[in-house]
């Protein structure tokens, strides 16, 4: 059998074999297709990866032959070879996944330059100093890149020698400096890997291309990859590119582009180059670049060039581009495209733009904006009133405004961030060793880098606010400060930021909602256009609710009573009504609360007049609002050995009678939900009084409220008939008191596996379902989200032994299998049964993606998500 | 439309009527219809009296005018009148639903009796005497049966008679004094019930219909209800039967009687009569009656036809009966007939019997024995080595030996019991409103009353050792003592008795395990050709291995290492090993536990050479092993509020770091079961080892060792295919160290939702699949046995809002479905994928009918439980 492909020459590939040539390598070989001026190359494929880690490191067998085939190929269509002391061929070595990974190993240039060839670059090009310049700069990449020479140690070389000879730019060391450089950085090569930098560009290439390969499994691209949920078994492509020179001189120069702003979605190109450098001195932010704006006057030709193909690309991509360019003695080169990351705000102002344009349907808009960062639109920003002590200000580079401690170490932001601390990461420029004390972090602010810089990209992912390049800040880790100016800020003291101005101020700043008028509106216009699932929100206040219906809430899907019980001018009641000896004293503590709770629940359906509030009455277990067990023992046992008189003892201890009375081994699978409203049904019959005499008190005045009754953790239908025909009763003794008629419905929760299981059941005492998936979880799993968050999940997850936290995302095989049987049976009893979902899972993109699927009438979620569950609901919708 | 037939009479009915007309009904009519001598009579249906309370308590339209138009068939029959002076027709009111209820109304005889018919009566029997004594009688029981006179009440007034008469008994009363009674009776009939005692016998008749209707929901009954799982719907009949008289003289009689002994099952009528008396006489344990073999001398003719009744009877029913009949001047009359009730071990015998007379299949005979009462059978008998001190011998009423505290009364009997006390119930007789009692004794002693009394028949029905009728002891209630000859017995003090023996002893006793030779062995061995379903014992230690052999285990379906842990040797390497703060130290202490455990497992699959061995590796929560959270909680508080040095504080306070650490808020649901091993893999990498280091070792001695190793709480096959890559690999190590091949399994228990919802893929890495149904029914109800069964589950079964408790017996909706699902999903990955159930359920016979149902391979239980589930196994098959 002949060997598998294992090398495509940029000719040979399609956009659509990304699996197979990763995203570079596929958009390369598009452009490379569709005409563009891409400089020729070749992609290794992500099949050579995995198969060269299931061999043990190794080749696969005919792919170094294949490689050997396909360079002759390339050094044919260049009329050049590799290792030529006469007209080199010269590569750059890049990484590139299916999706795009920071995580992975950074470029290699200028790989095939040697002793020998870069005496014959030196002629080809007649400039000594270029050649040996892009030898040195090509030790130290291959050397920090592929064999792990640190970085550090070139730069101090490089450091010494600029001080020796006193200059102070890089491009002001001459030749004879540069072959010092070149002569030193090899002993220190040799020093680290223990062999002479390899003279011979083929293995040069092969070191380079293993060294790919290798950083699959970097600590940082695993780390990336679990961040941003990518599997691990997808492999890397490499791809072997001819080299083109932004760095001959000023008629040539590199850089990176959007097609339109990354931050604010605004159609203008948007982007930075460098006159005179390589690709990379852009994106590692040495040197702060150009806007990409002045190109126009630098370089007229190739700027209009470069507008006419992002046109083309986006176009081509129906899509908003990220291009990198370069530009050799005039000419221009696209090095690569891919769809930009973006800012939710921009990714929305594009979607509803391109949809202006005729470039794409309003279905495929929705498509545009992964509905996890909406949440970014919906970031506070800083209140314009306020009197802000601004010090410095920075690129804005990703959006929202943040305050917290100022943290120099990444792992301090991680461990603070765990412990709740807000804190802000102040770094000179980030790498992606940074990456997990950014995910704790509120901001991150540096004071190098622009726009495309590392920080600036990973903040913008993330979705929370950052500072770059603000170079006013001098920050020294040694002493632990920041001096802006005259003023010290140190480790701890409070900075804020505004990543939409790029502002950064002293202590904490005031800030305001954000506004959700304009594209936003529009665009989430259109997904309740597109959308067929219901969103509601989750409300116990009339201020939550009156919130839930400015972003867009159809009703409430969950109103908790207990966190009402849990006031401080209620608990006293709600622990006399606990503390009964007899059902007529509890239930005159109860009457007590009932004008209380008629007054919560008057609020709460006045605020979503027209809309439905489904109410669930109470829940926890009546522990929960006695007094700690713990603490009163060790009371108790202090009384006792101090001087406590036998009164206060006896008080303590006839309390702690009733609390261990209630106490239970496993609360979340004890004595709460509706076994409450079973064993003490006038809990729930004030519950559902205080419900039906708000609504006629609003029925009265005109007002529309539609109250839903919902009883929790039902397990078998008898539960459900009990309560349903008390409620039902307790209906029509209030509209007979009142004289008014109003409608209601009682249904039920379904957070019970047997509730589940027995749906066709259940569904005959409900007038609607309601998933409650945090405790259908923890009973599906069997376990319980507060131990395993906190001993075991993390663990699992990070062991891959879970796919997913299934508390934040559901669960679809078995929690989903469960679901689906509940559907199924429910609506076999009856057709048009009403089935949502409440809880957390509601405002999660991937669950709500399984509830559609599921065939749910609505998702109800926190206020917040509201408008993430619009967008996902109809991102299901459209990829249905 | 024509009303419903609401009136039978006796032969219009027949033996599989029993739902419309009650067993005792449907009996009467079977009998009838075979020609036995059976006063004629009528059936009022169980619909009339669901129709009677479902109209409010009253009688469905048509039911009179049948009943009238049945009577007067009746009276055609019998030639006498309801109400006719000169020839009275007398009859007795019986209730009898489909099950026999002793909760329910008893027998109202003589009804038709008032001033004037008893004068009829008297001239047509020529004995003013005996109707004067049937007069007083009928008043007596209708007044206390029909309504509500306290029984206590006439007693008095009959002792009071007999006092003032000087005569010792009721029947040394004469005529005068029974007319004076006659009279003291309607006085005391009007003092309770406001109105004068009914003259008109029809009017006697509807009184006392409608009070066997409102029987049916009288406390008792509703208590034996729910003791015997009766549905509360089905009603109860009326029976209306043409009196005879037992007590019209010498040459009368009356006498309840077994085909066969219900103690010992022997082939031997058994019974006893009274000469001269009416049934209740019999039943009440008034008088103590005459062995029924003394029939044959005291009226040959009579003894020979009912010897030949009862094997016509047995012959019809296939089945032992328990029949009563009445001797009226020489003539046999079967007033009713039933399948008799008896022991476990008369069940057996009889059965085993039964085969051999050819009367049943052995198919058959495993459906005469419950599988519950095997219990019985494998009761302790009492050493017969030991020094007893008897003080007294009553009737062998009930099997088994049983020691406890005295008590007086039911209530106490039953709150002392729910305490976990063991108590001897002792009543000079018992009556149904003692059953409560009962139910929480460990057995009864009773001081009158034969072996048919109910004391007697409710002990044996609960497999409760009984002695009845000890005349000996006298019981002085008042004083709360029992005086046997100059012996005293306190309440409170310790008895013990022998049921087989009827021996009651003082102090208590030591006791031998029972012999499981003979019938029983037969027996058991015909279940085990019969059934399919295998049968395992739960055992721990070698010698409870060796005990579930001797039970006919055919292997150990769950070996909890738990329980090894907690041993007090090694719980300081346990707790050594938890506190660990590195994985070295947690090795080290790991390897101390390694040889002790490999004993362990040697001693058991030694034990079970050649049956499979099934250990589950360690399951419950770390802390368990802990010291008490709370108690170290108190500790500390009091170290630091007297004289604690800052050192013992601190060493307590390191340890309650580490308890807190561990703390959970639902253990049930924490981290525990594979968990552990996921996390902490060198605890199950040890316990995996020992167990192949045990069965290599076991192997080289030539011993068939078959382990196999489960793992617990599995939710996700990435789990299993861990730790079972972990295993397998520690096993290749063994066997290499070792030398020695031997075969082992790695399987799962289903015990949590998920695992059963993702059978399909979790069985990929299973070799055999374990239902932990007290888990999964804990995950499933989502409620905590602990918290459940302490707090709501008996309201909830009491209400009966559950039918029963799922913990006893397995939910076959809920739980069901979901076993259903995980064997069918198991079985579509593996088709011969062996699996079983371990636990509680595994020893229930009801829940075993649900696993042989659902196909499962086999069932574990306690050992003690090996026999009921072989039984109740092969009784699945038969019914299938």
């Amino acid at each position: 059998m002949a060997n598998k492909k294992y090398v495509y020459l940029f000719k040979e590939g399609r956009a659509d074999m990304r699996d197979l040539l990763g995203g570079k390598g596929a958009n390369l070989a598009e452009m490379t297709n569709i005409g563009l001026p891409v400089p020729p190359g070749l992609t290794i494929t992500t099949e050579a990866c995995n198969e060269y880690y299931a061999v043990g490191r190794d080749f696969p067998p005919g792919m170094e032959e294949q490689l050997k085939e396909m360079l002759a190929e390339l050094e044919a269509q260049t009329d050049k070879k590799l290792g030529d002391a006469e007209n080199p061929l010269l590569v750059s070595v890049r990484s590139g996944a299916k999706f795009s990974m920071p995580g992975m190993m950074d470029t290699i240039l200028n790989l095939g330059l040697n002793d020998h060839t870069v005496q014959g670059m030196a002629k080809a090009t007649n400039n000594e100093r270029f050649a040996l310049d892009c030898y040195r700069r090509f030790i130290q990449m291959f050397g920090d890149v592929a064999m792990g020479v640190p970085h550090h140690d070139f730069e101090e070389i490089l450091f010494q020698r600029k001080s020796a000879h006193d200059v102070k730019f890089d491009h002001q060391l001459d030749a004879e400096a540069l072959k010092k450089i070149i002569a030193e950085y090899k002993k220190l090569y040799k020093r680290h890997t223990g062999e002479e930098f390899p003279q011979e560009p083929y293995k040069q290439l092969l070191l380079a291309v293993k060294a790919v390969f290798g950083s699959w499994n970097s600590d940082r691209a695993i780390v990336y990859r679990k961040h941003n949920k990518i599997p691990d078994d997808l492999g890397t492509a490499v791809n072997v590119q001819t080299m083109v020179f932004g760095n001959m001189g000023d008629d040539c120069g590199t850089g990176v582009a959007f097609t339109r702003n990354p931050s604010t979605g605004e159609k203008k190109l948007y982007g930075e180059y460098l006159i005179n450098a390589q690709g990379e001195d852009v994106v590692a932010g040495i040197r702060t670049p150009q806007p990409i704006a002045s190109l126009e006057k630098d370089m007229p030709a190739v700027y209009r060039q470069f507008v006419e193909i992002g046109r083309l690309l986006e176009k081509h991509y129906r899509d908003m581009q990220d291009i990198e360019f370069t530009v050799e003695r005039g000419k221009l080169y696209i090095l690569q495209t891919r769809n930009g990351k973006r800012t939710a705000a921009a990714a929305i102002k594009a979607a509803v733009d391109m949809v202006s344009e005729g470039l794409i349907s309003k279905e495929e808009a929705m498509l545009r904006v992964d509905a996890n960062q909406i949440n970014q639109v919906l970031h506070p920003t800083i209140d314009p009133a306020a009197q802000l002590q601004v010090v410095a200000t920075g690129l804005p580079a990703s959006p929202g405004a943040a305050s917290g401690q100022v943290v120099f170490d990444a792992d301090e932001a991680e461990k603070m961030g765990k412990e709740g601390k807000k804190v802000i990461l102040v770094r000179t420029e980030t790498t992606p060793d940074d990456i997990h004390g950014l995910v704790q972090s509120q901001g991150v602010l540096t004071s190098r880098g622009g726009m495309t810089s590392h920080a600036a990209v990973v903040a913008r992912g993330m979705g929370k606010p950052a500072v770059c390049g603000c170079e006013a800040i001098k920050i020294d880790y040694h002493k632990g400060i920041i001096e802006i100016d005259n003023t010290v800020v140190k480790e701890g003291d409070i900075l804020s930021i505004d990543g939409a101005t790029g502002q950064v101020m002293l202590g904490e700043v005031p800030t305001l909602p954000p506004v959700l008028g304009g594209e936003f509106a529009q665009f989430l216009a259109w997904a309740d256009e597109i959308r067929t699932m219901g969103v509601r929100a989750n409300a116990d206040t009339p201020e939550d609710a009156q919130k839930a219906r400015e972003f867009g809430a159809e009703g409430i899907g969950l109103t908790r009573t207990e966190h009402m019980f849990m006031q401080q001018d209620r608990l006293p009641i709600v622990q006399e009504m606990i503390l009964a000896e007899t059902k007529e004293q509890r239930e005159k503590a109860l009457a007590k609360l009932l004008p209380v709770q008629q007054d919560d629940f008057y609020g709460i359906l006045k605020a979503m007049a027209g809309f439905p509030v489904c109410i669930r009455l109470l829940d926890p277990p009546l522990h929960e609002f006695l007094p700690n067990r713990e603490e009163l023992l060790v009371e108790i046992t202090k009384l006792k050995c101090t001087n406590g008189t036998p009164e206060m003892i006896k008080e303590k201890e006839e309390l702690m009678k009733k609390v261990e009375a209630l106490h239970e081994f496993n609360p979340m699978l004890g004595h709460r939900g509706c076994r409450l409203g079973i064993t003490y049904p006038e809990i729930y019959a004030m519950q559902a009084r205080a419900i039906f005499q708000a609504t006629a008190q609003l029925v009265k005045e005109g007002v529309n409220a539609i109250p839903e009754v919902e009883i929790p953790l039902v397990i078998h239908v008898n539960e459900l008939a009990i309560l349903r025909s008390m409620i039902v009763k307790i209906a029509d003794e209030v509209m007979k008191e009142t004289g008014v008629t109003f409608d209601y419905t009682v249904g039920t929760m379904i957070e019970v596996p047997r509730a589940a299981l027995t749906a066709d059941e259940v569904a005959r005492e409900a007038d609607f379902f309601s998933f409650g998936t945090n405790d259908l979880t923890q009973t599906t799993f069997g376990f319980s989200r507060d131990d395993a968050e906190g001993k075991f999940l993390q663990h699992y997850v990070e062991g891959k032994v879970l796919k997913e936290n299934p508390f934040v995302t559901l669960d679809p095989v078995g929690v989903g299998k469960l679901m689906e049987f509940a559907v199924k049976q429910g609506r076999s009893t009856k057709p048009n049964l009403p089935i949502g979902i409440c809880g957390e899972h509601g405002g999660d993109p991937d669950s709500i993606k399984t509830c559609y699927k599921l065939g749910l009438d609505f998702v109800s979620c926190s206020t917040f998500r509201v408008p993430i569950a619009r967008l996902a609901a109809a991102q299901a919708a459209v990829k249905h």
